[in-house]
């Protein structure tokens, strides 16, 4: 259930209903618009009586959410969320393009590509540590070295560093150096990761599992939502399909009806969604005419020697013309891409 | 196997190396790009000895082509094939928009929208005389008196026809009436039907089957050419998939796929590729970007009489809604999008 | 609609209310079940006034079928449809055996194989003489000196032919030929090729499509009753599906459900439902466990040098191997499997 | 790499071939078969030089494994792997018949259904106690009470529990009710879980997930065994499809190719795999013959009443009626069902 407050309502009286949320045994969440608040209602086994809040001061309605995701729903809210991550926004007018390599492979690697894509405008970095690998034998990443060396190499390029959290036991040692924390695809549906995110007060970029269908990812984000965490990115980055030629099936679809269904922004990864670097410029731009908030877009100084996903990574060189195109696409869409930081100084290229 | 002519060769060359062919016993296939001239050649059953022609006179090279696609590949012609209908194109500048009504249902119904589309710039009218239905129950069409209908209405707008062949008995019927044959994803495997518009040479627009993989699209495609009919386009519709919120799952990688691997131009139905008026519109703009010659849009004045697909189906006000974002949008890709006809006069209804 | 008729009515009744429904131009389909004969209405736009046919001599009652296939239905008939092939049955108590190399290849190998079956108590015999293959440039099958090869070989070893009908211009010939007319997973859409075979008086075998649901392979079989043939049996051979280590997903589950859903018999061909020879033993035992009226089974001398399919049939020993273990299992589901001719006989071999 | 030990090699061989393996840093794995030791090498990340083994005495061979699962693999073991579970085995001659509700939801409804299905024979009681579910507002399990009630109840009625272990958080937990551990479809890629699991000493069922490829579930046994659990047992319950009449695909071809590439027992879930419990009889038998070392079935006194999946468990009595058929069939293949405990006894309760 959702209790609508009116524009002006005095904090007092929200705090009032939330206190009446939980003397009833159920969890308020205060969902704030850019001019009213919403009070989203959890924890309910039943239907509550509307008439409980009805008539309390400041209320202007209250609804029921008949569909299964509440709290991410566009029902609670009308307007985009932003997600705020430092004085950087995600969801917002800026498209959001998170670029790096696969895995963390050394502190020189990572720091070679951060400066670089820092300087190409890029704010995002991102670089797996804790690898979630079909095979026990693969390289499973440099773990918290790798984590060391992201934090590192992020800090030194002024980027925002976005990591994979394999499981709960690494939870804690990831919030110390993640800006955003990813859930993969194959932990979209490990309920109790997403639990104990959801009591953390860090973004979280939730990642379609394999044959997830839309409802499914809108849910792995009410299991975030639910525990009070309200900062929710989802990410499309291919289904599961028959055709051999490409590694997943890019489902951009998804995109329209995610902004439709919830307020919270989704992103796109064309380079697990395709599985080969040279449709990863075309899907990009499409993903982001379709709606996306952003990207995220593997890159690496040296695709044939990488540890992991060679074979779907941009060359720098390519990256930095599929930035160029989108500086171009993006505002048709509403959205800006960051210039590169050299054409801020004296001589642009 | 292909023979490349060199760029200046004489009529009577070209003449001789396809005589050669003939003479083997195998099928000659003169190929033209914007400068040279390249010879494919099918019905071989092994490998023909690449020094029969290379001693031959304005021969560049000879190549064996290693895809189970010949004609229809890059290999054979590097340019896009741009598919000439009337005095406008399929695959070159312009974005070709092919509008209308899932069925013709009346004289008047398609009467009207044909000239509220060639009003809006469109030239291309869409309608279907024969339906494949799943159901032997449901509307099959207005048949030939339907061909007639699109036809009338097609005349009186300045627009050319494309619609569905269902058969091969229906045909040399829909010969006389279309500018552009239509195989539907149904008939995407039906090869006796493919072959038998090989013979013809009009163009054909081909429809991915629901679950065809896109080497299978193309191999539909080489039964047109293996027979001689060199005006393909291709379609993607969606795909067959697991989530009920769409109709079908739009494969939009498949568009610089086929680019990629095909000479042929490749235009998107995102009215059946989701099933959803509401994300035909960002869908369409994605496709455009994602390297799309063309789109395929359901048009109808009242979706909510519609006797066929009406929930996907775009109100006239929404279609040309869309019109205009894509002629912002195209031109980023290298596309145009014809003006509306009434905005080159005075009176703008 | 369905008019259901008294045990004991006159054929005189009868004939009065097919009558009644031709008068209102609709047409009327007499299925007869063990006891009592019920009448299918097709043809109607709209409901049909029940009052219409219930004051009529020996009507039972008038029933409306919500599903939308009617004839195909097990509404209009509880009793399983034995299809009648010569002596033999498709659908009764027999398991059909159907068995066969994919391609006749020659007149020699035809007949080998087919008195080497005939010899094990197969008594129906696959061979493609039309095959719809995804390249123009495969062999296309031997055609009609495929079918009197076919045809021969089945007259001499005492076997039913079952053959592709590719198109509706081979109709007629293969007609002549088989005695099962066998629509391929590439035609299970093409209505016109099943409204041709609906026209004749044959039974007919229609393989779902690579992506068909159970009620698309249902309506299939109503595009063909609804012509007036009611000799259909339905084939599962595998949906398309994401694991590489099969050539299709077997869907067994699809016998059960259609065994529920019509009255019509299912077979499985779990050669092509897997693409394994080695999977093809377990698989078939499976299928008449699910409950499966027959089977389709590519069995060839030498594999190795089939000109198609090779590596999904089996040798004449596993085959062998595979009928032994049918005829243990089988009684179990109360079907009987044909024993050897030899075994009738005083030494052979 | 696999060393592979002669029949009849002292005790002091074997461990020096493993001392040697761990001189090298690497991990051995004794796997041993009826007459003779296999010693699997994992932890090497390039290839061991075999003539480090082949000198030593009592090696027969040393094989490099060339598929990505190793210990899992058929290679290392050609004969079935037996699991012990007390007094009872999996993947031996007994068909393993797990049973039980979907959740537990009280102490007498578990009690009840123990002791009902202990009576029938059946020596494996499933029953969910932490239930991973798509909604945070779905019931979850009564969680500790709910393992309780469940050990209680087995022990009452002389059961093994199998019941899923949600996440790493509560797998100490589990560990003390359970003799099986149940890995559930959404934790089949939860790798951190299945280390955990791995470092355990007692057998673990792994179900397949949603769209897990063969290779993909051999892959997540793989990682229990690399941390030295060999006691696994694998589950095809479905896979995700198009076809909106089943819940999800029973791909029952999982049986033989499991059987094929691994010595692991493989059982089939046919309640979730189907959602229809109509079509769970037919599909258990189907199993069964496929190969099958058992089933898991949901049972449920009053399935209209169920907590979670109603519509898919078996009434008493029609599961009853499964296993008597069951009990017919089974031996066709080589196993057995356990008799009814009534049969054997004069009175018993």
């Amino acid at each position: 259930m959702i209790v609508l407050m009116k524009h002006d309502t005095a904090p007092g009286d929200i705090e009032k209903v939330m206190e009446k949320v939980r003397s009833l045994g159920f969890l308020p969440h205060a969902i704030s618009g850019s001019q009213s608040m919403t009070i989203g209602i959890t924890g309910n086994k039943s239907r509550i009586d509307t008439d409980l809040f009805m008539s309390m001061s400041g209320v202007e309605d209250v609804i029921q959410v008949s569909k299964p995701y509440k709290l991410v729903s566009r029902d609670i809210k009308r307007e985009d969320t932003v997600i705020q991550v430092g004085e950087d926004e995600v969801g917002g007018k800026d498209l959001t393009v998170i670029a790096g390599p696969c895995s963390v492979e050394s502190r020189s690697q990572i720091l070679e590509i951060a400066l670089m894509l820092s300087e190409m405008g890029v704010k995002f970095l991102r670089g797996g540590a804790y690898k979630p690998r079909t095979s026990p034998y693969s390289f499973q990443g440099l773990k918290e070295e790798g984590l060391e060396f992201l934090k590192e190499a992020a800090v030194a390029a002024g980027m925002h560093v976005i990591t994979e959290v394999k499981d709960t036991e690494t939870l804690p040692l990831v919030m110390r150096y993640a800006d955003i924390l990813q859930v993969g695809s194959r932990n979209m549906y490990n309920f109790s990761l997403l639990e104990r995110i959801g009591e953390q007060r860090k973004p979280v970029l939730i990642k379609r599992a394999f044959s997830a269908t839309i409802e499914e990812l809108l849910m792995a984000g009410e299991y975030v939502a639910a525990k009070g965490n309200y900062q929710i990115i989802f990410c499309e980055r291919g289904i599961r399909s028959f055709d051999p030629l490409t590694r997943n099936s890019l489902d951009l679809t998804a995109v329209p009806l995610v902004k439709k269904l919830s307020h919270f922004p989704i992103i796109v990864d064309p380079s697990h969604g395709t599985g080969a670097w040279d449709l990863v410029i075309p899907m990009s731009q499409a993903a982001v005419v379709a709606g996306a908030d952003g990207l995220m877009i593997e890159v690496h100084p040296d695709p044939s020697v990488a540890l992991s996903d060679g074979f779907q990574s941009l060359r720098p060189d390519k990256f930095k013309e599929l930035l160029e195109r989108l500086r171009v696409i993006s505002p048709i869409v509403g959205k800006t891409v960051r210039a590169p930081q050299s054409s801020t100084l004296v001589s642009n290229n």
